[in-house]
């Protein structure tokens, strides 16, 4: 039985390291000073800083697999506290840290995986983290096929520039396009969004999918409750998301919410 | 000596229409019901629906020119008010109401040129509302020149969805991609992000340009102290605009408040 006694999760914040510790009750836990995290059993707390004392804690523990969970902020590095690893790996770092978020998450990645340690997708161990293709609540509007079209041209886009996991189309019109402050700001800057700009008062569409370079095993698009929470809120009647592709947190919660609410969830793949 | 006697302003919100008709005195004043703008001599009010009773009013007033002002927001119609003018056109134009802006606006324009009316630009008439090509004022960052490419190239992409006119990078991440809100909304929400995302504090840049396919004769970007303002509250150091394509309103307040605040001003060509 895998109960995760060779499992490193690097967690971020939100509730995706806590359903995996859930599920792999042996696991390390491995927080970084700025993540906020409570302190559990079998916790390594990391600093940035100090990449390599994490190398060799995961070995001492005989890690070795090693999961991406949650979000963490881009780090600042206090240069005074750097150990030997980190030091050495500096300026390439250091050059990724001002490119997108996949040149960046790839970079550690291989650094993990130079040190012999497999990255696993939290999707590959927890499957109910995704959905698979089709309805799963509500009834799509009219427009739909046209709207998710648009929405996909757009991040097909900006995948190229590693931007745009989401964006918001209502009757053709594009209200919003998801940049750093991800997709709850998004959603909330679309909710402010005038009266006279939506008159039509039609509703939209949220259409959040991976970029097309974007490396599954370390970094999917996340949604949850919130989501759909403020998606309904920002005056939009649905949600499309790519099947095996997204992680939807508290996936019962979020059907409840949404049918509620009459909005519909749709896992279908890019129109392109 | 041109005084504007054969000359119409539609005029939509902002300072534009009045900044033209100062310097046009005897031109006419055309505003739609939804316009909120005060009444002034010479005015036609008109409605929406009501397209062929404008074309009427313009040829009894022996109007040649015309020249769109401010923004105008996208109409509703009323079915039930539509002259017969206005009715021949709706199939198109309901069509167009759901594309970008290019498209709704080249329909219009088109249907003022089929009735035998000129439209010009408003940096036509007012070329002072334009920049030349140069460093207006204060000092660009180092790594300027890099955020410019990165927002060009999203820019450039966008341009085929007639969307993005503006875009705000930080030390080469974006952070705001305007959409239908426009330009003030964008940097309110980039205004409003987390310090977490922005801890290296080093400012950046908005950069404005037409989008590629947009028709300035009737349709330009627009700036003014209000977004130098807005920009500056939002942390970045300074705004890049396409020389001779975006109106600036209030040019000597935009540089006294830039030079104010240490903002620059940079009016320079794309870098793609």
């Amino acid at each position: 039985m895998d109960d995760g006694s060779d499992l490193a999760i690097i967690s971020g914040s939100g509730k995706l390291p806590l359903l995996l510790k859930n599920a792999y009750k042996k696991a390390i836990d491995v927080t970084f000073t700025n993540s906020e995290k409570a302190t559990e059993n079998k916790v390594i707390k990391c600093q940035f800083e100090k990449l390599g004392f994490l190398f060799d804690s995961l070995k001492k523990n005989r890690i070795r697999r090693i999961v991406m969970a949650g979000a963490i902020n881009r780090p600042q590095f206090d240069k005074g506290k750097l150990d030997q690893y980190t030091l050495s790996i500096m300026p390439t770092l250091s050059a990724k840290l001002v490119k997108g978020d996949n040149e960046l998450l790839s970079f550690i990645a291989d650094e993990f995986e130079k040190n012999g340690y497999q990255i696993v997708g939290a999707s590959e161990i927890l499957p109910s983290l995704v959905l698979k293709p089709g309805l799963i609540c509500g009834t799509p509007y009219e427009f739909i096929t046209r709207d998710i079209k648009k929405a996909d041209k757009i991040l097909k886009l900006l995948s190229a520039e590693d931007i745009g996991q989401g964006v918001v189309i209502e009757n053709g019109l594009v209200l919003g396009i998801e940049t750093l402050q991800g997709t709850n700001e998004l959603l909330r800057f679309v909710a402010k969004t005038s009266s006279f700009l939506r008159k039509d008062n039609l509703g939209g569409v949220f259409v959040k999918r991976p970029k097309a370079n974007q490396n599954l095993r370390f970094d999917m698009p996340v949604i949850g409750p919130e989501t759909i929470n403020l998606a309904f809120e920002a005056g939009l009647r649905g949600l499309v998301v790519s099947p095996h592709s997204v992680i939807v947190l508290e996936k019962e919660k979020c059907v409840q919410i949404a049918e509620a609410n009459e909005f519909f969830i749709l896992a279908e793949e890019t129109k392109n």
